[in-house]
């Protein structure tokens, strides 16, 4: 039986290996330079974990795993255009790199090659597997809709910005765990756990990251410190500070609203009016709160502790990050 | 047992009516748009055919017919961006209605949507389905790429055009077929044979539509006419064209390279040197032989005269339009 170690390396095989030979070159160059950015891949490793933590075949779950990698890097590609974002973990984006239509095309054919990984896997679970990754990618390209839908909007709601990342964010967490699940041969009511313990999970870590966006060590993250209050995100943060706000502090944030000429003293003033109203600090106790969810959750789970050990340490890794 | 014309019906509902009450609507509307603009739906229909044709049950072929409808749609979307094109069938394309970041996430779900039309066929066909569909899906991209390519290049040959366009086009209307075919449980040698007839009459198809481009009846078209010339692509016409020329008519070719002063006179004079040089006369002929090639595949399928009679008018219909 294959390792977790040995499955997190055939995976980074899988992942490097898969655009060879493969014509033309320029369709696939850009997928192998953003997947060379080398993220966390935390995605696929939950997938993996959880096979492994439930006994299951850890090399079956390779390929869902590699599925999962590269459906989340399609969305990187996509997105990252749509942010009109020039750099991605310190280097430029690939629509920066390449254009805007080579970006277009190789992450849709990246979304394609996501989708033959999955039939590579264990034909048995070919239908629920896809089941699962189809619903999950619509929910996160509506997740994407309703981000950039809020732009245009001044009335967004706490209740619709948790929506907005539980789609976009939260339920790629989930199902990556419930693949690991299905992947292992469990129960319906064991993979709809993971599942939730992966959808909590994500809120928390979604929560931690704009916390980091606007409050955390600049340097290490390699994106612009305060980019969020830069473009006016309404995150939790932005309605929540704005519920709480006194009527001069409203006055405040509406003299920076769409402001672009003196972005240190926007960051520095918007970030003053959600410190008095404790705004980050609410943020930190909601993002804990869905961790402690996971967590109860976590400990609902038919595994051995070896298995529930590795969850949690990757969930306060995941949630604790500084970068 | 469903009939052909239940079975359009049955696909003209699905289309229709899969994005019901789905939200954010934001996402969803500029697919039915686009869906709207009603096309020939060429490509389902010969699934549908297929099936048909084979004494399978046509109602089995309604969803993968749909799956294919909607990738194609989602590449249109796409390419359109890709392409800067302004008007799809007369009408604004969704990007030009919405914007650039709209069209590349409506397309990308209405691709997840076609993923989900496909699980929706008979389950015992799955696999087979999912993989003819990835193949077909890379490959179409790996033709737009080869298009984009040929953009930045001047030593593009006939041969390189022939496989762009058999990529681009002609798998998709091969794996249509093949689509029907399987779906009719048909055994591989046939679905292979239909497969092959699709690719050739794609090819049939596509070169009498550059033909059209330049050589066809404005009007009717919706486009505007001599585009190719205008845009200097390489097209078969193109291509061919210089090769065959005379060095003065090179001259006046180079001399309208990536002119757009006089895009009357551009397309004119260039139209002249491809008649001159019989390039027009040469296309038509290579046209029709990949006609006559898809007729003749179609007469070694095991079929009664109905179904062979029908397939033989939809060919001589999609390769004699004149819009």
């Amino acid at each position: 039986m294959m390792s977790l170690e040995e499955g997190m390396l055939q995976l980074d095989r899988v992942l490097s290996s898969f655009t060879r030979d493969k014509k033309p070159e320029s369709l696939y160059v850009p997928m192998d330079y953003l997947l060379g950015l080398k993220g966390k891949r935390m995605r696929p490793q939950l997938c993996l974990l959880a096979t492994w933590a439930l006994k299951g075949k850890v090399e079956e779950a390779v390929y869902p795993a590699a599925a999962i990698e590269l459906f989340h890097n399609f969305t990187l590609m996509h997105d990252d255009i749509m942010d009109n974002a020039p750099l991605r973990r310190g280097r430029p984006t690939v629509h920066a790199k390449w254009d805007v239509s080579q970006a277009i095309l190789s992450g849709d054919a990246m979304l394609v090659e996501a989708y033959k990984m999955l039939v590579l896997g264990n034909p048995l679970h070919l239908k629920a597997g896809i089941e699962l990754f189809n619903q999950t990618a619509l929910e996160v390209c509506e997740g994407q809709q309703m981000d950039m839908d809020f732009e245009q909007r001044e009335d967004v709601q706490v209740e619709e910005y948790m929506r907005m990342i539980t789609l976009k964010t939260s339920v790629l967490l989930g199902a990556s765990l419930k693949m690991g699940a299905l992947t292992a041969n469990a129960t319906s009511d064991v993979q709809d756990a993971f599942y939730d313990f992966g959808l909590n999970l994500g809120l928390a870590f979604q929560l931690r990251d704009d916390y980091l966006d606007t409050f955390g060590e600049s340097l290490a993250t390699g994106k612009q410190l305060g980019g969020d209050i830069l473009a006016d995100k309404k995150t939790f943060l932005h309605i929540r500070t704005r519920q709480e706000a006194s009527s001069s502090e409203i006055e405040l944030l509406d003299q920076w609203k769409g402001a672009t000429d003196d972005p240190t003293k926007k960051v520095s003033e918007v970030k003053g009016v959600m410190e008095r109203t404790g705004s980050e600090v609410a943020l930190m106790e909601l993002s804990n709160s869905y961790l402690d969810k996971a967590m109860a959750i976590l400990n609902t789970l038919p595994l051995e502790d070896e298995g529930r050990n590795m969850l949690s340490s990757l969930s306060e890794y995941v949630t604790s990050r500084k970068h």
